[in-house]
């Protein structure tokens, strides 16, 4: 069993007020999978007619809920979504999948749907047999009890060893008229999302079609969670599912089939800002995280070359140990940029801690003050930012530090 | 300046006994670049037609000292090696490579060469400027005090975070002359090379033409350093070289000048069996170190493809965290293959920790004992394997695991 860690110090002193979202209810247990006193089972009931996009792990060892929402998202429908935490049901062979087509079935017949209109994520330890028989029979009683103000409870039923639940809201307007988008999220180790992080879920009463769903999803998936990190262990699990239950169109929205479709703007937008919300939640939730840390580069060839130059500062332990002991030891950042493998200009590159430059066209400043960068090392939040001098392109990476707090987490997950 | 950190647990009860080496010098002294109280400047004297080769790092943010020894290899001769520690000479702009000049050529003044023969390392901080003048006046004494016997002697002066010198040597026999190979290196953190570990040099008395080294050296370096690593982060400094001074010759030894000659190899078995004792020997000075790590991967689509899953097991944070914390946790393993990018069969997936059998096809072994495990993890030298279930290449990698120490030693490395 999982030690329940100390809070993360990024956790909020109050979480978001979710507004209502007509056509999706919630409701969460105990099922008693791993942990005692806390739930662990979730169920999302979602109106007929809810179109549905995500985007899983590329993990080649990934679970047996992915591959079974790979297989259902080719329908394009939802009517209900499993989750449950504790047990990640992966690597479990043939059993493992046959417990997640047990608890689609179970919730099928407690939603009243087709098993392949249900999604089903499982989180926690990898290996162990998950026993859907255990809780499948308390679906029933999920879906008669669902309730639409349930966000938190089913956030907080998602949780292994996050300090916080993570919500997130935003409103667009689609042809003038307004919708809702609400998204929670779990996850705090084992995080580099090859796609996405752990597990997400955002719902909307927009009218949209699949297709279209899919397209924005898995293009604010690359700049949301694809550029977050908390150790650079991609999980077996990874799953984003966006929900859109199409309630706004009995307010008079339009229903919306292209992802080109120029009325999508505002919500594209809105989605996006919710994501990247959601993404920097579980980077300022990383177990044993003391600082949140961003990585800005510039300079680059091109916005993935960008990506992956951050992404190799971010998932450096030696970089992330620095940070963690308050040292501005910007050569590691120099180390992290060149072992990246793409393009930069050594005699070019420039390197700022904060509003401090460090370095500049591939040498220490001459007005760096060592001082002056310790002082600002100490802060909670840090951003480290580069010029690679090679091209115009940039981006940005959200991650944490590497702390005793992350080892003693993880040398005893199980124990 | 970096703490003392306690020794390896694998640090040797005894250093190997180096046969002399006819050709080859050292000396040793206390410059005080960093450093108080040890030696921090070698200088080995090599006779005239020594034949050299290298292999240096590929990252782009490359330290001057990697520069000019590229360079200096494309002559294939070398009369002399500079090394410092406590600086690296990384990221010092035009100063740095005016630093690796000086450097170089008072050693061609010291020992009597020209400066294209001089081969010049530094390693430490990154980012600080090298004051070579500090210290270039120190060769000249170096040169006349340099003797045949003082490998020890230079393998100290050139650690940094090192707990313990590495020395090895093996001996060979090219035409039925005998002739002896002796080498070391230094390296503990920032370890993940892309081509060798920070430092290794070798050294040998055959004669061997350069052309044929460079082919021996860098085939032996893809199985043996890049084989290897502390925690991912490559290097700017990484440089392997190979000396050989052809003092055989005046044995009977007939020059070499082709690597696929057959009477190369003996020398060609010794070389690697050397380079692969001195990258253990790195591994197992891994900064804060408690477990010797193997990480072998079998039924793989190739070597290379074998490699990048041991490697993605090796580096993992959360894997090497479990390692530490004596946690048999083999869930890890499944998430590392997953995520190396290369092809895995999930359902044929076999996992062992030793000589237990831990996961058989795709799922959790009937026979398997958490208890025997744990057991197993309690040892200090742990070795893991993997059958892929993809095809027949296999592939051996070997690490340590992250310790509350690597933390420590890296919160504060310059503090």
């Amino acid at each position: 069993m999982a030690k329940a860690a100390k809070p993360s110090p990024f956790a909020p002193a109050r979480l978001p007020d979710m507004p209502p979202l007509a056509g999706v209810r919630f409701a969460a247990c105990e099922a008693g999978i791993r942990y005692a006193g806390r739930t662990d089972l979730m169920l999302a009931v979602l109106d007929a007619g809810t179109a549905v996009a995500g985007v899983l792990t590329r993990s080649k060892t990934c679970s047996a809920p992915v591959l079974w929402c790979r297989e259902s998202l080719k329908g394009g429908r939802a009517r209900a979504l499993v989750v449950n935490s504790g047990n990640a049901n992966a690597f479990t062979g043939k059993k493992g999948h046959e417990a997640t087509r047990m608890t689609a079935e179970a919730a099928a017949r407690a939603v009243g749907c087709a098993p392949e209109e249900v999604f089903v994520s499982s989180t926690g330890v990898i290996g162990e047999p998950l026993e859907a028989g255990k809780f499948t029979h308390l679906l029933d009683g999920l879906a008669k009890a669902a309730k639409a103000d349930a966000f938190e409870a089913a956030a907080r039923a998602i949780m292994t060893t996050d300090t916080y639940p993570k919500l997130a809201t935003r409103s667009a307007e689609i042809g003038g008229v307004p919708v809702v988008l609400n998204g929670f999220c779990k996850g705090a180790g084992m995080i580099a999302p090859d796609m996405a992080t752990m597990l997400a879920y955002v719902f909307t009463d927009a009218a949209v079609a699949p297709a279209a769903l899919q397209a924005l999803l898995s293009r604010h998936v690359e700049t949301t969670f694809n550029c977050m990190t908390v150790d650079g262990d991609t999980s077996t699990s990874d799953t984003c599912l966006l929900f859109a239950t199409g309630a706004a169109a009995a307010r008079g929205q339009a229903p919306i089939a292209d992802a080109a479709d120029a009325r999508l703007a505002g919500f594209s937008a809105a989605l996006h800002d919710l994501m990247r919300d959601l993404a920097i939640q579980v980077a300022k939730d990383g177990e044993g995280a003391s600082k949140f840390v961003t990585i800005e580069i510039a300079g680059a060839e091109s916005w993935a070359a960008a990506r992956r130059i951050a992404l190799a500062c971010a998932n450096s332990p030696i970089l992330k140990a620095a940070i963690f002991g308050e040292d501005p030891n910007w050569g590691r950042v120099v180390m992290a940029i060149g072992k990246s493998g793409e393009a930069a200009d050594r005699d070019r590159l420039s390197i700022w801690f904060g509003p401090h430059i460090v370095a500049r066209n591939g040498e220490r400043a001459a007005e760096y003050e060592e001082r002056t960068a310790a002082e600002y090392m100490k802060g909670r939040e840090i951003v480290i930012r580069a010029d690679v001098g090679v091209g115009s392109a940039s981006a940005t990476v959200w991650t944490c530090d590497l702390t005793h707090d992350y080892l003693s987490i993880n040398a005893d997950y199980r124990s």
